[in-house]
């Protein structure tokens, strides 16, 4: 099984890699169902109406999880723009390109156990918007954010935009508890509105707020998230010069949130923590 | 002559197409001789410093512009990170790639001598001052600013950035005297800093400045130019929804700027206004 993105060519003059011109959905699939399936698709198409391309055909996102087979995998999924046009403006007609690959994937259980230390970065995300909550292929900021460490301790890194509010990890989505609140950061100015993210917002009460890295301070539990990984509890945050800052001890209260992510999932929802 | 994009093939994972993780340039060359090649060189090496990545050997890169042949053509370079690496975090030994092509050009000389007609663009350009001046290949803003009209009538658009600053044109970098003095967009936060606009700094007395679109108004003379097309006065500018805000006439004062500028291109200066 699998089909790899190194294996499929593309012109150079596609606009994807000209411009990141398009837009890319990584899902988990087990067994050949993939999971939070709808809002993959539906962020996809916020992304096609905000970049002003069609959205492929139902039919054919839809046959493409089975074609992962049994087993645990991740789909990826880039749709670009296709080729052409003068300069930043893109053709009408331009055709675009769906490309799309599947490995197979083990998450990272030991980090749903026993948690994960994460950083503070410098980078500021610059606030956009236009491009905010959807998955585009402009992630030079991610890249660079990422590239600030390199010690394997250190899962992720937290992002605050260019106004100080905290807005996300450099690949998963942020949530704590304070005062006896869920929190989770708006996502109006930039940041990807995760698919996990949403589905927990559907099922459980977050408050979506506009604030600075400092409410952490206050918080009795953090949590970082996405569709593929599952919910990794916090229980270490460093500065950005990698001194540690704060420390959680694991306990019942991050197991919950956790318990609501992994049903969403299919992955496991109690630990002996 | 001539070699094209169309006809070179990427794989699908290059960090390019992902993420839009790498820096192009585009390059007037006349008979085989590049325009302003070393401001271009150093342009490129800044934006490998910032992502981190390996400038192509001088040696490859200087092979380019021969390869042109006769006549004017524009050479377009795009050097991604290369494939690999887990999620955003690029590997260290990660291979970069050098695509090029070379293209036909004719310049627009109606439009040097006649001038254009811009408008506002509604989109306000993220600040990210890790990203400001370089040539990096995260381009969507550009794109969708593009994508706010469709009037073949209209040049280009003007960006502020989420402040208010005016930074700008969509592909263009902008220019203005004002009070007898010659001013340009500082470019700290984001925007691309054009070599043609490097080399009008360096021989004549520019001041960066930071301010809003409203000093426009007071300008008697405003000029949007890059280093294929040369200098193109503006004589019209309409507000985001096409209407028309301000007019200048074209005279003395425009010619000026654009001699100096036509000069380092290799392009007319002298033209019957």
């Amino acid at each position: 099984m699998g089909r790899s993105l190194t294996d499929q060519w593309v012109p150079a003059d596609d606009r994807a890699l000209a411009y990141g011109d398009g837009l890319f959905e990584t899902v988990l699939v087990r067994d050949g169902e993939p999971l939070l399936w709808r809002r993959h698709l539906a962020r996809l198409a916020r992304g096609c109406t905000t970049l002003g391309m069609p959205m492929p055909p139902a039919g054919e996102l839809d046959a493409l999880p089975a074609k992962a087979g049994p087993g645990l995998k991740v789909l990826k999924l880039i749709l670009t723009r296709g080729s052409g046009g003068r300069g930043y403006l893109p053709l009408p007609s331009a055709e675009p390109r769906l490309l799309w690959q599947v490995t197979d994937f083990t998450p990272q259980a030991q980090r749903w156990k026993a948690g994960v230390r994460v950083r503070h970065c410098r980078l500021r995300l610059g606030v956009q918007p236009l491009l905010a909550g959807i998955k585009h292929l402009n992630r030079l900021e991610n890249v660079l954010a990422r590239r600030e460490w390199d010690d394997s301790e250190v899962a992720e890194g937290l992002l605050c935009d260019s106004q100080g509010s905290l807005i996300e990890a450099t690949s998963m989505n942020l949530f704590w508890l304070r005062q006896g609140r869920f929190e989770t950061p708006r996502l109006e100015g930039c940041g990807v509105a995760g698919t996990l993210r949403e589905a927990l917002m559907a099922c459980h009460p977050f408050s979506e707020v506009t604030v600075g890295a400092e409410v952490l301070a206050e918080a009795e539990a953090v949590w970082l998230g996405n569709s593929v990984q599952g919910l990794w509890p916090v229980v270490r945050l460093d500065d950005a010069d990698g001194r540690r800052q704060q420390c959680w001890t694991l306990g019942s209260l991050h197991r919950s949130l956790q318990r609501a992510a992994h049903e969403l999932l299919g992955y496991p929802s109690t630990f002996n923590s």
